[in-house]
């Protein structure tokens, strides 16, 4: 038995972490650009990246490593350090040797980046800054901001684990994303440290797995960028692992984390959840949640608030996967729509079903009524924002 | 050899076609609503049909009627006859029966809708409007105009082929389309007409063949309607065939009716080429195309007239195919931004690709570098008046 209780304190929760926030210059005002984890014990590294071909500096830069442990994670936002071929690896070696000069304590760092593609990183800026590193900080909320992007708040979660023994561990986070989100994990950067004493390869399992139903069920545009990166840092600090109960928490952050990022989609001003069900197998259930949550009509239709069942049948039949009309059902929330080719629709539900789209938070069922496979996603609206934004965005 | 030559008449160029458009209430202020074709010969019939598995009601009908010859297409807006199961069926066999007692040269009609999807044909107003068909009339402007839905324009086209020997046959066409329409055929409507004289298996075989490049290459939004039909209608009256005469024609035809779509696409100001060359074969080509054309990231830098190439390497990136940065250039029209791990970009050429941005029309190109795939798709922005078109539809 052990019980999960969420706690302050981000990145920091567990002991031996530190974290914090500067400005090198890259944002406007002096605003954090540049955030820090460092680990005051070295760190088992379980990691994630993106499926995107064009993936970026720092990507190849960790691939390159191959098997480390490591103490410290330098993140920067405002430039992603992709499509940067040779040169963009090579600066991150520079930052990293001067980092390494002059913070002693820095052992085998690792770099992570997000902003703009196709410049190369502001190497003098970010090698300045490093002065400004104090690693005996614990300011995760500083560092959470650093590395937002086109957020609109900054996104951190802890959970202390405590076992029915006495002992306990704990789990923290920080993520940024808001737009470039999608099921195949797009520009959305997750930092994940834990005390626990696990080990790697069981931290890496337990890491995919729960990728599949946190940052890989959710989409705000269907884009997949090229720096996506989750990576979980455990120090064993804590001397303690309760594989349950340490799955459990994972999938605590990492769901929780994955909903703030679709709540700030760009521009989004609702999350639906997409429960799909009654699919010939959870695949083709998969398949066709994330055709739904990735509709440009639905989710247009879901800023104006129109109940408008008949886009959602339309997605169901153009994703590909084995439907009938005769066995199919819709319900907003607990309301049926549409059941096995019967039209309910009526104005009086009409009324209902305008009344749920409101919401900022509803869900939208499908019932495919053919076997028992299912999968649930995660989406929201795309508005004016949204467009407003990316057209926008290097301006 | 043989001359094609542009001329005015849309669908009732060819010889014994006849078309008009009528109101039957459907739309606000007496607008036209419901369109006919009539051709005073049968007609062998060839048809490509949306790939949704809810596909509607009229295309249920067609299907079940196997081998047949018709003489009358019957085409309403407004209403898709989608989600209605056996009674919207029902409901299309209703109307066909009072048009067949009203107008007795009407032999084996059949239907096409285009609306809302999920409600119950308007019966008693369509079968009220048939009152209104004068089978002697040429009016493809009228019935263009009566087939649209979100369009802003109506779009048909019309060319007479001249071949050496003095003879010729005629071919036009009517389009509808502007929304959901996908590189899987999306809520498009295309009726042609000609007089020349083909067998129903080489028309088939022609339309096949053509579709792939012209109404298969398109896309507003990466939806698939349940409605997307086209229908290629032949009465033979010229006498005459030729085929590569044909199928010149016919891709003519298409293609601008494809980009007239792809123009007319919701709220967008830009129509936009993407030639992508050098893949590992035509099929990765094709996927990459397709996958630029879809992107909310590069249609929105298309709406901001920016020219973020690195959306664009990041889109070709995520698509799936082989595809490395090392070999990857990217050009605006003939401006080339990134050149196999060069970067290009500078303030200056920045101006120059900020001005090609601006055109209405222009093109994208990505030469990944590897082998002779190749592909052409076309595509738009995506801008506000697409969300608020899409949000109000309804309404």
């Amino acid at each position: 038995m052990y019980k999960i209780v969420q706690m302050d304190g981000g990145v920091c929760l567990s002991d031996g972490f530190f974290a914090d926030g500067v400005s090198a210059g890259l944002k406007k005002n002096n605003a954090p650009d540049i955030a820090f984890i460092y680990s005051d014990a070295e760190c088992e590294i379980a990691s994630a990246f993106t499926t995107n071909k064009m993936y970026a500096a720092p990507i190849k830069h960790f691939r390159a490593k191959g098997e480390f442990k490591t103490n410290f994670v330098l993140i920067n936002s405002k430039n992603a350090n992709a499509m940067t071929g040779q040169a963009g690896v090579d600066d991150i070696h520079e930052v990293l040797e001067v980092l390494c000069s002059t913070c002693q304590e820095v052992k085998n760092p690792v770099m992570s980046s997000t902003g703009v593609i196709g410049v190369r990183l502001p190497k003098q800026k970010i090698q300045e800054s490093i002065i400004l590193f104090n690693l005996s900080k614990k300011e995760p909320k500083s560092a959470s901001r650093a590395i937002m992007t086109t957020d609109t708040f900054a996104k951190e979660i802890a959970f202390k684990v405590e076992l029915s023994d006495g002992r306990s561990f704990n789990i923290g986070a920080m993520a940024k994303g808001a737009g470039m989100i999608n099921p195949a994990m797009a520009t959305m950067l997750c930092f994940i440290t834990t005390d626990a004493d696990v080990g790697k390869s069981v931290m890496q399992e337990i890491l995919d797995e729960v990728t599949v139903n946190t940052f890989n069920a959710i989409s705000v545009d269907g884009d997949t960028s090229t720096n996506d990166t989750v990576m979980l840092l455990a120090n064993a600090k804590s001397g303690t692992f309760h594989k349950e109960a340490f799955k459990e928490a994972l999938f605590n952050v990492m769901h929780f984390l994955a909903l703030e990022m679709v709540r700030d989609g760009e521009g989004a001003t609702k999350l639906v959840t997409y429960n799909v069900s009654g699919a010939k197998n959870d695949k083709e259930a998969e398949i066709v949640a994330k055709a739904l949550s990735d509709s440009l009509l639905v989710k247009t239709a879901l800023f104006g608030e129109d109940p408008n069942w008949g886009r959602i049948a339309s997605t169901v039949g153009a994703s590909g996967v084995e439907a009938y009309e005769e066995t199919l059902s819709i319900s907003f929330d607990e309301l049926c729509v549409y059941k096995k080719g019967e039209l309910l629709f009526n104005e009086a539900m009409e009324e209902k079903a305008a009344a749920i789209m409101k919401l900022a938070k509803f869900s939208i069922s499908c019932d495919l009524g053919i076997a028992e496979g299912s999968f649930t996603a995660y989406g929201c609206d795309l508005g004016y924002e949204y467009v407003k934004i990316n057209a926008d965005y290097r301006t």
